[in-house]
């Protein structure tokens, strides 16, 4: 199964590109900004596609073909305004979405924020973000594909552990990037997890099991 | 019939609370954000409540109760950042859509911008606004309201001359905020408008005789 991974050069995408190629199952294509990013990931063996969520549809569309899933873990960032997460973190992931369904792909994987669903529990010092995530998840849900929405607390660059706490709603809590790549995988094909929708924190419980018992 | 006007303080709300102040078919009630403006409104003989589109969606269900339709002609304006555009023109107008759904309302009127349907035709300088607009009214659409959406170009102050064009898609045109708060009311109780978007701009055509023949 060839999985097209949106947000590749980013720290959960770089894992999660890792652990696909390293994978019998599954094949990778990364989707990348710049040129200088598709001859390194090339270089390491990674087939390797230029394109942009700034892009049209029709660019994404060509970019997702012949793939039969697509993650989408690409985020504008909190180094740019939010002008961009308008355009990157909400629009760019509903014209990932389109592209997926004109594309033929069926299966979607979305990164979003931990009670992303829930306004209430928005984390009041981004709270802007929160509703670019949110509205891209409702349009996911709204799509005919068969979706996982992941919603991961806030993300550590420690090691993983290889456990999990997952639920539809979880207090507020932390998880490294590399658990979070690790339950990416474990729910590309896990039937439990289609059209779910979860939060995932560090945990006790091993995440291939986790995933069993959405 | 009892209209809440949504942004009443604004340069379309406060034409268009005066146009239905006038009528004999409507009474109004205005929505606005601060106890002065509530003062003011009161002292022109105007029912007017006080909250904001950053208040809960309970809060703005309180505030539609016994209106039978919403205007929605809010906006965080040019003077705030992208921010806000989330926060109000996104997250805001779909709280008031969740509030007329759990009021009990029934119809509801968005201001939108032109060509909001349109990416490829979205203004590039202000492209995020215009993702906000975009996806407030998709999520309209996919309510249960009976909805009508007018998408304005460019707005002017000059006085209305009471006549316009309406299609689908128009191109790139300009129209006094007169005439669009008389569009306004006119597509209130027009049935050829009910679950209806279209595009306005100047015209030749009476605005009555335009919002029946859509």
């Amino acid at each position: 199964m060839k999985v097209l991974v949106v947000g590749a050069n980013g720290q959960i995408g770089k894992q999660l590109v890792g652990l696909l190629k390293g994978s019998s199952e599954y094949t990778v294509r990364a989707l990348l900004r710049t040129e200088q990013q598709v001859k390194d990931f090339e270089q390491l063996g990674v087939e390797a596609i230029l394109g942009s969520l700034e892009g049209t549809v029709e660019q994404l569309t060509e970019a997702a073909k012949d793939c039969e899933a697509v993650v989408f873990t690409a985020g504008s960032g909190g180094q740019t305004g939010y002008d961009k997460t308008l355009l990157i973190d909400l629009d760019g992931a509903v014209k990932m979405i389109e592209a997926a369904e004109s594309a033929g792909v069926k299966r979607f994987i979305m990164v979003s924020a931990i009670q992303a669903h829930n306004r209430n529990h928005w984390n009041e010092q981004i709270k802007p973000y929160y509703a670019a995530k949110h509205y891209a998840d409702r349009i996911l849900v709204q799509s005919k594909l068969t979706y996982t929405i992941i919603r991961p607390g806030g993300l550590l660059n420690e090691p993983g552990t290889g456990k999990v706490k997952i639920a539809e709603n979880l207090e507020r809590g932390f998880i490294p990037r590399e658990d979070v790549a690790k339950t990416i995988v474990a729910v590309i094909k896990e039937k439990s997890t289609y059209n779910k929708s979860f939060d995932l924190v560090s945990g006790e419980t091993p995440i291939t099991e986790a995933v069993q018992t959405i």
